[in-house]
């Protein structure tokens, strides 16, 4: 019996012990965060499978097909039968189906399906139960977790220390942020608000910590008061001296432990939760108690995402940082790539090291993307031993990558011919396809009130003429040292019905991708700003691009490019020679400087 | 005592007779139409406003105010002060407040206030009676409309013939469209789907009518049933022997007083109903009755959206023969406006009679826009006797004008230079600012699945850049010889949610208008249609445009012109040389050749 097949088994008879005739193993936390620390990490353990997105449904053996189902989206349909058993697991489709609509479909009558309601939204526990209802089957919400009794050596969470972020950082000090908080709680006439989202936590006392991969974010959970003060939920192992003092008084500590207990004290209180960002179990404790539940969108969300002055000097300082350490990066693959020396993983330790070499990285944003040629073509590829490719002479490398600094978080993609010889006309002219709608949406002015669903078009219409597209959005939100993916603004297709307000940051990253071939993205992060404009009737928004790196000439078909479009290169390519020249030296200040260069007229 | 002070006094008497204290006139019919007949001009009688949207709230004299309200929005602010006696009401601004908020904040404890459930949707109904509830006051379903009862000469509803529209304009007959409905029921699981909507009528049974001003409706109702049948209740001196015929057998006709028993009939029986196109008394008939209301988007709308083979090509017939009428009006004006001999009604006039010089004008389809000068910046002008003015050496001069023809409906806006010297510098930077963004959304390619929200941004793109916009949306749907806006899609900033599929017409329409100076505008109708791109992933759409009418060269800034759009705008001339050409003679032909000469280089 393969490792897999046994915790599978183990699971079976967990459930069984439990009276439960099957249960959903998710990739989620108690804060539904979008990456998990190991400890949370159930789905990998039980079935093999490490894509960012999944869920597992277990029933008794035989009770459906072989009783065991991944579900997996578009990206990660080939990933997950090389991960996962089919001996043992079936798979299945997002969205095609989904679990709820799976067990709405097989869960036998009269069963018992087992959920977690620390890891899933009281929306999901809601329609699970309808689901299993028209069945005559049951959704029961487990006290603990079965996968957890049975997982051999389960990781703890992480303990590591709390620390404070600091105020010249943050631009606003906890006090006067909690006081903003108990000003809108007054207004929607709630005693309290419950705020499980570890960034939101972050960002509302200032503090930072190194729980969850690629996120500067400290385990723990908050209730902010009407008053101004709070309660924080947090290992006392994490709370160091430092982090007291920085919270000061107002701040009130407690185990995680007691968290519950607060809930439940809530009794006869109006008590404000965000139903897209906490679990089921917080709405059902505070009902239990009595709490009037107000479903609010977590008042941190808006102001974390529009950044103060502070914040963006942050990140204009972090971008320069990041842009020269990129920037030598692209001059020694210059080099390097046409020697054959270099593949895919040892091109994302070198760009690692030139980020370390700055000597203010926390961690990485995200776990680089570096795409060979084929691997390029896969959007959330993540380059393994296995799949790992030489860049070869002649192809295209795509790499996306990013930085936590303390003042900033960056993510950007860069798209680089790895010659000797010219790029083929149709890489040139995908390129530069990509290019012009990037440029589109760098040069966009815009009303205010216009959302990122306004702005998506511009970015994809050159591809689209082609009869060309790429199924990603265009744009994020970005954390200052925070998730490199933070809503609530974003640019895409549908969804992205957030107004953009001065001081949000958003990427800019269309892209093109042929699948077997290559992969072309080109990634800048972009800072909203307002715009004078002689004669403009209203106020008026516009981007500063942060992002300072350059674009990679030898892909540019420049027939294609208008003389609005060159010339903005061309101002984009001398902002770079000015802000990152002065901290490169010799041969790779001389390569960037040819890299900057005019385009040929 | 004036007319409307007396009529005033009169409401509130019967108001009173009947136990009333309050009642709601709104502009609607018992079909939500959004132009209504006369008889259903209930708020004009009233007040005296005549403009397309507004509500008035009538309560006992001296409950809040002067106890009577009317309620418009932005584009009626000064036209509502001109027509309705500020001594009798108070104004109020939509959406500021509405005449539910203000019932909520205003109606006397306990009152009782009246409305109509045949004018008024059910949610609108739900809203009042929830909103009045808070004051404990009460929403009363009136039986019949006491402004009718106190409504001398009130006319009554038309009873023109209805008449045949031919199977092969229609492109399909009205037992294949019934079969479709009935495979739709039977999907849905429902008996029978009530039609409320004028013309998902016309469209359902392919017939036509004059009933209402502008839309080629006939006053009636409609069940079609899951075998195939249909009930149309229509008063019986509408229904001629050659309708009789073209109904055929399963086509049961009734008079319209058996509708509400029909309905009444239905108890038990699964029935669906438009939220959005049924008024709330059908709904509470159905409730009464037993019957099981099922909510769904009338099936009527979306085919007839998408417009066949037969309906395509009747409306490129419509347009050639609307585009010549137009082009002769504009060689008309090229030679009479100088003179100084034209004004914004004689305008109008002779560009109606050009139309009607085709010999199948069967009415226009909405009222001529004729603006001159800052009349031209008003965006829902209607020019009246007190508005009328000449059309003066250079001006602007704005034009938006359709017909309706048995093959199809035109919608056309056309703005020109009044000469006789050189057009300012600043009306051709926004004309031609205008221009691109109306080229950017004609050359449109997109992937099957767009919606118009997506593509608004491409027409606003050019005018934003100079911190400038329009205050409407970009582009509606259009039917054929039937409603010229007709949903579901539409092209605008917001809620144009609809996918665009192929065979649906929308107005390409961005504007400019600058308050007391002057208006731009530049209106085609496009097709969506299927595009085959060499290379293509997946399924592409674009436009053809349908209207054939030059686009004044006097206000175009050629060099804001690139290539790309030069090359379109002479393409788009040349088209209309061939297709119009040929119906000119001699100094309108030699106008028209002129009119469409390539751009100069």
């Amino acid at each position: 019996m393969s490792s897999h097949e046994a915790r599978l088994d183990a699971l079976r008879k967990e459930l069984a012990r439990r009276d439960l005739d099957g249960f959903v193993i998710p990739i989620s936390d108690e804060h539904m965060s979008e990456y998990v620390g190991a400890y949370a990490q159930r789905l990998q353990w039980l079935t093999g499978f490490n894509g960012s997105a999944g869920t597992a449904v277990v029933l008794a053996n035989g009770t459906a097909g072989k009783g065991a189902v991944i579900f997996v989206d578009g990206r990660y349909t080939l990933q997950v039968r090389d991960q996962v058993d089919g001996a043992q697991w079936d798979y299945a489709s997002v969205p095609e189906t989904s679990p709820v609509k799976w067990l709405g479909e097989h869960a036998p009558e009269g069963a018992r399906i087992g959920f977690d309601p620390w890891l899933h939204s009281r929306a999901w526990a809601d329609a699970l139960e309808t689901a299993l209802a028209k069945r005559g089957a049951a959704a029961v919400a487990v006290e603990s977790n079965p996968v957890d009794a049975v997982w051999q050596d389960h990781p703890a969470p992480s303990l590591a220390p709390a620390l404070p972020h600091a105020d010249d950082l943050a631009g606003q000090s906890s006090a006067e942020k909690r006081a903003a908080v108990a000003q809108w709680l007054a207004q929607e006439h709630c005693d309290a608000v419950v705020i499980p989202a570890l960034d939101s936590i972050a960002w509302l006392l200032n503090i930072r910590g190194s729980d969850v991969d690629r996120t500067p974010v400290a385990l723990s959970f908050v209730i902010a008061h009407a008053d101004g003060t709070a309660d924080l939920f947090i290992p006392p192992e994490k709370v160091t001296a430092d982090l007291t003092a920085h919270l000061g008084n107002a701040v009130r500590t407690a185990p995680v432990s007691q968290f519950v207990p607060a809930l439940q004290a809530l009794t006869g209180k109006r008590v404000a939760v965000d139903p897209d960002h906490a679990v089921a179990a917080i709405f059902t404790t505070l009902d239990s108690a009595g709490a009037a539940v107000i479903a609010a969108p977590d008042p941190c969300i808006l102001p974390k995402a529009v950044k103060n002055a502070a914040e963006q000097a942050g990140h204009r300082a972090a971008q320069a940082r990041d842009g020269a350490a990129v920037s030598r990066f692209l001059h020694w693959l210059s080099r390097a790539a046409p020697q054959g020396a270099v593949d895919e993983l040892s091109a994302a330790a070198r760009l690692q090291a030139f980020r370390e070499e700055t000597g203010s990285l926390r961690d990485l944003s995200f776990d680089t993307i570096s795409g060979s040629g084929a691997n390029g073509a896969i959007v959330h590829y993540r380059v393994s031993a296995e799949t790992n490719r030489p860049l070869e002479p002649n192809s295209v490398y795509l790499v996306d990558s990013g930085g936590q600094y303390p003042d900033g978080t960056t993510d950007i993609t860069r798209t680089v011919w790895i010659g000797p010889d010219a790029a083929p006309a149709e890489v040139k002219d995908r390129f530069t396809r990509v290019l012009k709608g990037h440029i589109a949406l760098a040069r966009a002015v815009f009303p205010k009130g216009t959302n990122g669903s306004q702005l998506d078009t511009l970015a994809r219409q050159f591809l689209w003429q082609a009869g060309l597209d790429y199924a990603h959005g265009t744009g994020h939100g970005v954390g200052s040292f925070l998730s490199v993916h933070e809503g609530p603004q974003r640019i895409s297709k549908a969804g992205g019905n957030q107004e953009l307000l001065p001081g949000m940051i958003v990427s800019n990253e269309p892209g093109y991708y042929k699948t077997g071939a290559y992969g072309i993205r080109i990634e800048n992060l972009v800072l909203v700003e307002r715009r004078e404009i002689a004669g403009a009737e209203g106020e008026w928004l516009g981007f500063e691009t942060l992002t300072h790196v350059p674009i990679d000439r030898a892909l540019i078909d420049t027939a294609l490019l208008d003389a609005g479009e060159r010339a903005w290169l061309d101002a984009y390519h001398a902002g770079i020679v000015e802000r990152i020249g002065p901290q490169l030296d010799g041969e790779a200040r001389r390569w960037l400087e040819a890299a900057c260069a005019p385009l040929p007229a």
